[in-house]
């Protein structure tokens, strides 16, 4: 049996914006598996921030996506073909398997989900976004009771999670997001105390009024003129966690916060980590908010669009602050 | 008695370097102590970078100097007239006595010392300098024998003794300063093992040559391109100390650390603090670092400067990166 996948390949660096010119669409034959791997049907692909720094050239946290190969994505499918012990046909997974229709995996980095689970929710608040929100607040920002949690991206994946967790921790939860609407979705559907629309409000104002015992934790997903405000409104040991920077990816030079001596006037830190680093720790964090969501605690938002051909368009939401939520394509059953 | 004090007092907020028209130069008259306070006939003047910061309006993590007010500054001297039961005549002290040859105090804040002691020594390494470098690199900054620490403004008070603290604890002892010279008073009277040459020297390659192991603690008291540069050279898991930015105070906009997001890819974290929020804890930190001075493992160096009327020339000897060791002016005995 063959399958044959559709595949998205980075055919250039950008410099900016990933413009539609830098992907090349690639169609190729996928024969039986062989011993130790298996062909998993991707039904959905998870386009993160993250993806962005992958496409730069020179080493970060993970090696840069090469020039000619499939771009590197989260993904949830079907196994569909195996010569692999521990993964049967019909079993659902989620790894990394790229932006094509049909991946081959040795399992390495694959987990396997539930018969009855929801794929989107594993690539959202159960997976790697999820992880993402639950370690840097709980590991790296710390947050006590009574204490103001203040997320930028609070319509995103993340930020919408990190929100949830602040509020189940008995944290006021302060969210940045770009507009009117998303900012009432996260105060209204989210629970979040307050929500900032960085589009219209005025930054320094606004943190005033909605952090009147100013910022103990600042989950920092944007970078730029948000980072550079919440630095202003830090209170006495607050914990800055560093986890992306959106508003700069697509930018010729980074922009540093020009506020970080606020690090020192109010005895402050920031501290940035890698969501990779505590894959030890993953199962126990998912059942821990799979606890969550079953009592009704947390919700998980998914801005799902169809069709893998769309991903050099979809991709760019992202960078324009359109998606709410895990943004994922779907992708047609062959 | 009266003692005829001439003082230097801060007369207009600088923009940029605090040029000569800054300061008003005043004469008045010290009457007998009141009930409860003591004069003190100041002998030494520490200078030192944190000035430029009291001299702006707006609070940091102490208030402002005022217009028409005696500059702020930590002195030593010796009490010549006491209605204070703890003081008495010939006692030596220091203490925030300010830009000025003679202060009434009322004891608070100021340390008395033992009869021999020496003044500026009392000043640098076993003052705030001292006090900086000791809790700055020990608690916030956390080297483990064997790491790497690299330290900016390393010909300077805190960056001196910064250096000799971490070959004391086992590192390996970098430092950042401005010219040959200084370089080679690190590495040959210091003990550094390398120093690095900010004036002549590719940061990036002197970094990468003299710090093989990369950076486990940076102890920054400049910022600017330096803390960019360290920044690139981070270890994992390292942390930053942010300790000043001298290399900003005179710039009309700070510039911020454009290479932020080496915290995320390094895991690592850059933490302010400041050095009165240890007080309780002086005392133990001057008794080691008296032992240290006293097995020939710690080395003061005082930079004097003759003349309380030449303060406003000798502090721009920081901002040019003039001094070596602690920056002192000596006032002329009445």
């Amino acid at each position: 049996m063959t399958f044959a996948t559709h595949q998205i390949r980075l055919a250039a660096r950008p410099s900016g914006l990933p413009t539609p010119e830098v992907w090349d669409h690639t169609e190729s034959e996928i024969e039986d598996p062989a011993e130790g791997t298996f062909v998993v049907a991707v039904r959905f692909v998870s386009l993160d921030p993250a993806m962005r720094g992958w496409m730069n050239e020179g080493r970060s946290y993970v090696p840069p996506v090469q020039i000619g190969e499939v771009m590197r994505a989260f993904a949830g499918g079907e196994v569909v073909a195996t010569a692999h012990p521990d993964f049967a046909v019909g079993d659902l997974v989620t790894g990394l398997f790229g932006v094509q229709t049909y991946a081959v995996s040795d399992g390495r980095g694959v987990q396997k989900l539930a018969p009855d689970a929801d794929l989107p929710t594993n690539l959202a608040v159960l997976g790697m976004p999820g992880m993402t929100a639950y370690f840097g607040l709980l590991d790296i920002g710390q947050p006590v009771e009574g204490q103001t949690v203040l997320v930028s991206g609070a319509a995103g994946a993340v930020g919408a999670t990190v929100g949830q967790i602040a509020k189940l921790k008995g944290c006021r939860a302060v969210g940045v997001a770009g507009g009117p609407e998303k900012c009432r979705i996260l105060t209204e559907d989210f629970g979040f105390d307050a929500a900032i629309d960085y589009k219209g409000d005025d930054l320094g104002v606004a943190l005033k009024e909605k952090c009147p015992d100013r910022v103990d934790v600042y989950f920092d997903n944007v970078g730029g003129e948000v980072l550079d405000a919440a630095l202003g409104r830090l209170a006495r040991g607050a914990r800055i966690v560093i986890c992306g920077a959106v508003s700069q990816y697509n930018e010729s030079s980074m922009r540093g916060p020009a506020n970080y001596m606020a690090l020192l006037v109010r005895r402050a830190r920031m501290e940035g980590f890698v969501v990779f680093d505590y894959a030890s720790r993953y199962a126990d964090a998912a059942r821990e908010m799979g606890g969550w969501m079953a009592e009704g605690k947390l919700k998980s938002v998914e801005d799902v669009v169809d069709g893998i051909e769309t991903f050099p368009e979809t991709l760019l939401k992202l960078f324009r602050g359109e998606n709410m939520g895990k943004l994922c394509l779907r992708v047609a059953e062959a």
